[in-house]
């Protein structure tokens, strides 16, 4: 079995990316998962471009990870400088990490354009920086930046600039495809020229620009690159890394290389969202292998066959990579697929073909006016028992009201909600505050039915995203409001969509707080059982 | 120059996608702009599968298309029927396309699986239908549906069936990767076969699953393949079809392949931007080629070499794909980004090096709290203003107060602001209702400012989004809100943050007309100039 090293630069590269930002506590927990998933290479960051970096290789050389080893990068010494003496280089020895990356430059026109030295000073800039922090005892890798573009300029050039490497005693000689421009066919003449004049290591690092990203990472391995850098959800700059969760179980599953163990491939889609959590980034539903659609099946015709044979509609079973199939409901769809829906959910569908059909109609009127259910399976199943007839009033609202008062330009408002409603005929009217609008509602309506259902107290909102639905109108638009919530037992999702904000969050909260009382109502006749 | 035919899918294939919905209309207008784009065929929908598409087959003659062929999709007969009374194929010539678009299967597996007939009545299917619908005067293109897992499965079987398609008439044999799960070699080794076995045109057509979409369609036409299938921007079922907005550049820019004219080619962005919109889809920042961070650059290193040489970060120039560049503000960057920013905007930064240093650890300090001035330049330049001290204060605020009331569980809130402010000493004090809270102010606001700034009616929100910053606090949770202007002239964004949804919506609604009085004002200064 091909052994294939995995070094993730998430925490250097990945913060590149648009809308990115990891403080140096994000990147410590970010190491921690990494290592428990099994990469060999954890590149925490650029010491000398940014001092706050220090901060994290000191925290995580305190962690004592398992597995992973830590990675500072860094550029070869400037031009001119004594390699001792140079801030780059200082700055990576005084990083403390087993190993160092360093980058230099392979393309003439950037050593012309960019570093303004001269051909030669640049193959000497890249033999000191690696010979000096090697006999400093440090593992070196060595990054050819823009290698394919400088092959393509002058490949006599990119050439030598790897034989610097080499043997300047480089344990890895890294091809990069920074500019993310070069097709598969080029990247394979190139890497088989470049082998046979250059017999070495060798590692690749793609980007994404014309979304080869993945293929060309998967064609260097194929011949035979044992060393794969990459970021987690491909985040980097401009169109992003080439991303290791598709990699990954590329390399894994499809071409018998180990990368991880099979078990924490298993938690690979854990670990995608893990990370977009911490980088406050919403993850893309239609990404490989880790994306909540990757396995999701909405036309009829597939539905009916993955039903029959999982391999029709399935390149691999979503189970290996920690991810599962989903089947939507969606306006593409009909009875069947609610059926699947809810024997997934586990509810039994009472119901007979007349109150089936009434009920795909009014999904598909709701969807229309916006309400989505593929992720708000709460609100489903409250719209499955009405139909039904096995659902619970629980509580009639009187009304509400909501102020929000502001008397000050650098005041934040405050807000203050009253409610009155009645449970069985008894009329609860309260009133509470809160840091927003729709919280000072949210503690309204717990306060007023915490008095009649005391379980209340063990669920709380865990999640509220808002999403604007046509936004061509200005402020009049359309909003879906999503709230997900969980008690000790499970979580779920509720939707609610109106033009008015407060009014979508409120259908949200009142499905949610109705779901829970649903359940816990099951929980206490099982125990009584 | 080899001539690649495009064959556009977005309104059948696309719409699998979870997330996209296109009514008739929306079809329609999506197919106008992809004629004037330039692409040869259109995918109407099947007819067969859902009804309603036959209302877009009808609307889309009267219209008389420049460029484009519209295809009407199905599968090939069912097993045993008679061809003729087919009801699929019946609803195929009903549509009255030029084209019509056959797929069969070509894997065993599916054969005996999902159809359960004879691999013999396969074959016969294909060639029944394909020779039957030729025969009622149309082009047909025959999709081999899961070819390579077929291929991969029994190879002979395969074969059989191109050659069932070729034999009857089809003009276009185009190999399916259904489920995008095979790699770029084993794509070009069967292609390779396929070919010398079976001499006819080929087409190809691959999905996203394994992030090789757009690479096993590049390699394919590399191969000889001339018509290309996918769609914009890669709606699909999963993880989406091979997205045209990176093949169509990569063939015409990358491999010297004509698809469109390259005037057409410089609209591609606004078009795959059009296209998220009817559909009602965010578009993705990092998507190759249209997205807006495809030529964004963060990195201070990467800025600076960008200045120096375009060439250094950018694969090609971002206006052959109607794209642009970008600098973004973030705290990887300095001061030198800031500069790069205000004169990108025309803006004249009168700053001495202390205040501009006090500003880039301002903008760090308000990123922190979660503003983002990546798409907020309106925002952005209030802020350089008042720092250089060229602000003015066009108004006071004495306070707002918001009352939304419900007093019926199936009744919409009300919503009412009162607002009381001060324009050179002169307070107006004055009210209105919305159809949202935020509405209700915005209109108040208005109201209060008209009578002092009567070309605020000029200006109008365009766009509202709100983003929940860290979701795990339910409705505690911190939100950005984000709007977008317009008035005759230009358009520009402003933001808000706060854990009120209220304040953040207030903040960027005062920015949004802050930014709108002062270029009113520049305007009339120049008029009497």
């Amino acid at each position: 079995m091909k052994m294939v090293e995995i070094y993730d630069t998430t925490l250097r590269d990945g913060t590149q990316g648009e809308g990115v930002s990891l403080s140096s506590l994000d990147k410590i927990k970010i190491a921690q998962r990494l290592d428990k998933f099994g990469v060999t290479y954890i590149e925490g960051g650029w010491p000398g471009s940014n001092p706050k970096d220090m901060e994290f290789f000191k925290e995580i050389k305190r962690l004592h990870l398992k597995k992973a080893k830590i990675a500072a990068f860094g550029s070869t010494r400037r031009g001119k400088t004594n390699t001792k003496e140079d801030f780059n280089i200082k700055a990576l020895l005084d990083s403390k990490t087993e190993v160092v990356t360093i980058f230099g430059k392979t393309w003439d026109l950037h050593v012309k354009d960019a570093l303004r030295v001269s051909l030669e000073e640049n193959l000497k800039m890249i033999y000191d920086s690696i010979a000096y922090i090697k006999s400093r005892g440090r593992y070196v890798i060595y990054d050819a930046e823009h290698y394919f573009d400088g092959f393509k300029a002058n490949r006599e050039y990119a050439l030598r600039t790897l034989e610097a490497a080499d043997e300047a005693g480089a344990e890895m000689l890294v091809l990069c495809e920074t500019n993310g421009g070069t097709l598969p066919g080029e990247i394979s003449e190139i890497i088989k020229t470049t082998k046979s004049v250059v017999p070495a290591k060798y590692g690749i690092h793609t980007h994404n620009d014309s979304g080869l990203g993945v293929a060309n990472t998967v064609i260097a391995v194929e011949l035979g690159c044992t060393h794969v850098q990459g970021t987690m959800n491909g985040f980097g700059e401009r169109c992003g890394n080439a991303d290791l969760c598709s990699i990954i179980p590329i390399l894994q599953l499809k071409l018998g290389c180990r990368c991880v163990s099979d078990k924490n491939l298993r938690t690979l889609t854990e670990l995608s969202h893990f990370i977009s959590e911490v980088a406050n980034v919403v993850p893309a539903k239609n990404v490989p292998f880790v994306g909540d659609s990757a396995f999701a099946h909405k036309g009829g015709i597939h539905v009916d066959a993955v039903m029959k044979n999982i391999k029709t509609y399935e390149h691999i079973e979503p189970e290996l990579v920690g991810n599962r199939r989903r089947v939507l409901l969606s306006d593409l769809s009909g009875k069947s697929n609610i059926k699947y829906k809810t024997s997934e959910m586990g509810l039994e569908l009472e119901m007979d073909p007349i109150q089936l059909k009434e009920l795909a109609h009014d999904i598909k009127i709701l969807e229309h006016k916006g309400y989505l259910y593929e992720d708000a399976e709460g609100s489903f199943e409250l719209l499955v028992r009405k139909k039904q007839g096995t659902m619970k009033n629980f509580f009639d609202l009187e009304g509400f009201r909501l102020i929000i008062e502001k008397r000050q330009e650098n005041e934040e408002p405050f807000s203050e909600a009253t409610i009155k409603l009645k449970v069985n005929d008894v009329t609860e009217h309260t009133a509470a505050e809160g840091d927003g609008p729709v919280n000072a509602l949210d503690n309204a309506l717990r306060k007023a039915l915490e008095k009649f259902y005391p379980n209340l107290k063990k669920m709380h909102l865990t999640d509220y995203k808002v999403r604007v639905l046509d936004g061509k109108e200005g402020t009049l638009a359309k909003v879906r409001v999503h709230i997900e919530s969980s008690d000790k037992e499970q979580t779920w999702s509720t939707v609610g969509v109106s033009e008015n904000i407060i009014e979508a969050s409120w259908q949200a909260l009142v499905d949610s707080i109705n779901y829970h009382l649903i359940k816990d109502k099951q929980t206490k006749k099982k125990k009584k059982q």
